[in-house]
């Protein structure tokens, strides 16, 4: 409803005069983008300016009037002028008692002042009850009406009435208000709009490096060994061979680095017998980012599925395929079925398709709606037994796709080993521990740390 | 939880006395539905009527009294009536003074009447609170207890007691209140459940019409052509064949029209030098429906995507194929690997894959609850940096894809040029378009028009 | 922001101390994870504890002391001591008077006590304010600031103040509060946490005994008969061939089970001639697990999608493919295209990919965050129109594949049909019973029933 009702009022703007009028101080780009806006919704606007010049830039149904005569027509002031200017509203302070002042300020640095802004204006004008919003949401976005991105304002505030009349002007400007308090939530807010994706930095830069120095190892053993000592060309592998080495490999190393962190966790509290002490702060900072690791993880793997699924359409291997089966037939011969091959290709195959049919539904239930729609019990179970269900699926994909090469000494070009082989590594020793953990002589004491039971529990009198 | 937890309430009614009296003035339909619902959840319920014979239609549990009567016995009255027969309850003003009166009509028409019902109600009863609520539910929904459908009650009024009260009722019924604001939104509210996809349907006919154009194009050239010219019955091309012929091409040329209106909207006010004047109606129509247009180009792809797939596993694939190795066989010569070609086949092939992945995290990151999850910097860096980016690997895709043939006599059919030719048009122009806009010279002025500033600002005195 | 921003502030806590003092009675795990917490957040913490002894248990900056002592401190106070330890506080009752209590306590069944803990308490303190929170939080995740599940917190309280103080404490922890309305809401509530996907066990337990019969009557027939009668070894068809049997049927009688829930209650109004009386309790429950039952349906149907499309890579469809060709070859004749078996194959993979299509924007339009933003009519068209759709598509896709074996006697084995031939009887009796329902002469009384219409009302006096 949000969305096309909204829309429906910036095309035919509602005329209805019943609204309360709104007073803008600032004539500013954000000032008369949501004057603009407000009018379209129906409400009377009147601009507080130096000058009361009427530039062609403010909405044509808003008047123009000193900031003392604007404040005193409406009981709602939008503060749309910058932090470093707010001390010249202190000689105001007479005019804006009582009334509800909206702060919709943004700074350029994350916390860039020692106090919030809009608690930097309370404490400007201690009898005027303010108010956060409108932050979140762009200019260009408001005058253009294409609010496709998130529809929500951010308010918080200390007088619950103001904050209601905030919130209604938000309501009726076709965008959702979202309370967040008190005050203090300001400076949170404030920083809000600043953030480009914090949590997703590191996993982005980790899956990059790890990316990078698969692609070049593989390189290296594919395409340039073949080329030195075989004397072929297979640059092409570059397109579609060597990325679908890479991503399975990066998918199941960041799945495994999902259930790293929990491991670490559950050591440290064994050793240290109780649950009340910080985790050192790699691993805070790891356990905070599992999420994104997961959904970076999924996404190598639905890559190298769609890799895979191309390859009977690739040109060299049609011409790999009918190669085979020409010198098949000039030799006049049928090769009978090969059954343990049979069975090796679809148990690998199959195993692959359960264990990204489990890894896709992982991924659905980190969506913020479905997981607000489970309990912690239900999250944990789905998040926990299925996670290690998908990524035993997973080792076993590997192990068996890759099983018969292992012990192969072609498999170890310039002595060094498949990057198959490398990827199973970190699975495999998540495996074993976690296959140690849940031991009942390790797993009860575990649980008992984590329901608060400390091994040595000292009391200072 | 809502879900569940009111499931469990149908099943289980809760019969617990502690809830207020609720008073539903009307037998109708709706009204039973929302008093037996009312009577699950644990509220006694009065009905008010003008006929006081207690008809089977009515819950067993609850009373039937004259309308005087009922609403004395209740501090919130369900106007279950029609809008044409709300003047009867012109007497009753005084027994409803203080009152909550609850408004669940709907209209039949988009904006029918010029105030919103509710309004209408609060002009004749002056002295009673009027709350807009229920009616986005279905009756038929409330009675079966299936509500797969939103379980959201949009709720307004002026009084904020009396939504409280009603929000409260909302809640213990299963369902979740969501506060609009003053009765001023009830308008919108009336006119929220007559809405089919408003805004889909301008995409969803465009993409029709050109569907049906270019489906009907490629039956010319690659099956009425092939069969007049060549003599071959290629008819069954029209199950897979073509439709992936289609398919490609219009989520290209509507993942291209996805950016059309944001550089119209650029070149207009680089024109104009400033961004305070509106833009043409059909831009700001197109602007609002870009969203829709890239959802169902990710449709086109999918599709696409899907089709290429099960390329292997068609009939006449396997007998092409098959008779281009025997053909070999029977020369008894093995065709050498094509390096161009392998390049080539996987080249398009990983382009592709790169941009329907891109395309995807696209529409991801559009679902409510994800985009609700990210700041204005944040979608606008995956909107539009990945989205430029997606655009580029498909048309890229194309190109390589279709290289070959551009220059071929054979690809112009009656003259006219394959499909994907046309297709190639508007990716083009846009992304040369959009490529001159990023040049500093360019981009620096348009950046400070879009912060407010203005060419030629002309003030009048 | 939810998600970042108290990553952030568990990463650097907020050191002010502008936030009022809160008082958690009783030191046990929950009381100190959130305590600990509380802290983090800038809240001064006051525990009340029987032994005032410090315990290195206890966040090092909260202060200890005996509950009358630490409840004179706090406006707030928060029980996390057990309910049968309720009665110790009724000798507090004249300090805690007018002081708004937090229950966050938990049961260990479902509806254990007749009424739920935090009315219990109400009733032991009924002049302190009673909210019911945080009971839906795990204190482990609380304590390691791992929140990934839900951020919901359920509010529920019979004073709109003290709910409000309550909301406010929940926000500043970086917690989202849910209002539910009165204190009655808290015996939902308390039962909400205790929940293991209640509607997807009946769902769950009948794909996995469908899914266990038409494996092993697959094996039966695909693998014994075969190694009997034929003495052919195809115990590898257990990896892939026999699941991508048994998916698409379970895909396809799961999705028809969706439909015969609203058919039977067709009938049963039609035959009642009213809808005023309850469906039969089995019926009931059907309805309500029906999108469980499609969203199975779809992850089948995933399944098959995938199955289907990796045939081309497994080793035993390469041999054959490759022994058919050679044995032309070897013949020295190459086989004419068949045009009807081209037809037949791209007409079933044409209708079954469009069926997918279909049910797979029926799973998307089932997410919470898309079927908010539909009204009730939208979701109607989506799950009604475009469900039966999806059915016609893939129960036609399954006639094409299937066509041609229907009548051969080949596909009896031991005189039993084959799963594909089962798996029709179902979807196909919907569809001819839903077409003979949408015939108008049945179609419009049933319209007339649903609007509440009755044949015999019958009216007592």
């Amino acid at each position: 409803m949000n969305k096309n009702s909204s829309n429906m009022m910036a095309l035919a703007p509602n005329t209805s005069n019943k609204r309360e009028t709104v007073c803008i101080f600032g004539t500013g780009d954000f000032g008369r983008a949501l004057g603009h806006k407000m009018i379209q919704s129906g409400y009377p606007v009147v601009y507080g300016s130096r000058s009361t010049q009427i530039s062609n830039l403010i909405p044509k149904d808003a008047e123009v009037l000193s900031h003392a005569e604007a404040a005193q027509k409406a009981a709602i002031i939008i503060i749309a002028i910058q932090r470093q200017h707010y001390n010249f509203l202190t000689p105001l302070a007479e005019v804006l008692r009582g009334k509800v002042l909206v702060d919709i300020s943004n700074n350029l640095k994350l916390n860039q002042y020692p106090e919030s802004n809009a608690e930097y204006l309370a404490q400007l004008l201690p009898g005027s009850k303010v108010v956060k919003a409108f932050n979140t949401v762009s200019a260009w976005a408001l005058q253009s009406g294409t609010l496709d991105a998130s529809r929500q304002v951010f308010v918080c505030g200390d007088d619950v009435e103001a904050k209601q009349m905030v919130m209604n002007i938000v309501r009726a400007l076709g965008l959702t208000p979202l309370d967040k308090g008190s005050l203090l939530a300001a400076q949170e807010i404030e920083n809000y709009p600043l953030q480009l994706f914090p949590m997703w930095r590191f996993p982005i830069f980790l899956s990059l490096g790890l990316t990078a120095f698969f692609f070049l190892y593989c390189v290296a053993l594919d395409i340039i060994y073949t080329y030195i000592y075989e004397n072929n060309n297979f640059s092409f592998f570059i397109a579609i061979t060597i990325p679908n080495r890479v991503c399975p490999v990066m998918a199941l190393v960041l799945l495994a680095l999902v259930y790293v962190p929990g491991i670490f966790a559950a050591i440290i509290q064994l050793y240290r017998g109780t649950k009340y002490r910080r985790f050192p702060d790699w691993l805070d900072k790891w356990m905070l980012c599992r999420k994104q690791l997961g959904l970076i993880a999924l996404a190598f793997a639905s890559l190298h599925a769609v890799f895979t699924l191309v390859t009977p359409m690739r040109a060299f291997v049609s011409w790999r395929t009918g190669k085979g089966i020409i010198s098949q037939a000039l030799n006049n011969k049928t090769e009978p079925l090969d059954h343990t091959n049979a069975w090796l290709s679809d148990s690998y195959l199959a195993l692959g398709i359960l264990g990204f049919f489990l890894f896709v539904l992982l991924g659905i239930t980190s969506l913020p709606s479905v997981s607000n729609n489970v309990n912690w019990r239900e999250f944990r179970f789905v998040q926990s037994k299925l996670g290690y269900l998908a990524l035993i699926l997973c080792t076993a994909h590997t192990l068996v796709y890759g099983g018969k090469w292992f012990l192969s000494p072609s498999a170890y070009k310039w002595y060094l080993p498949n990057i198959y082989i490398l990827s199973l590594i970190v699975p495999c020793a998540v495996l074993v521990v976690k296959f140690v953990l849940i031991f009942p002589c390790i797993d009860k004491p575990l649980t008992q740390i984590r329901q608060g039971w400390e091994r040595n529990p000292k009391y200072s009198e």
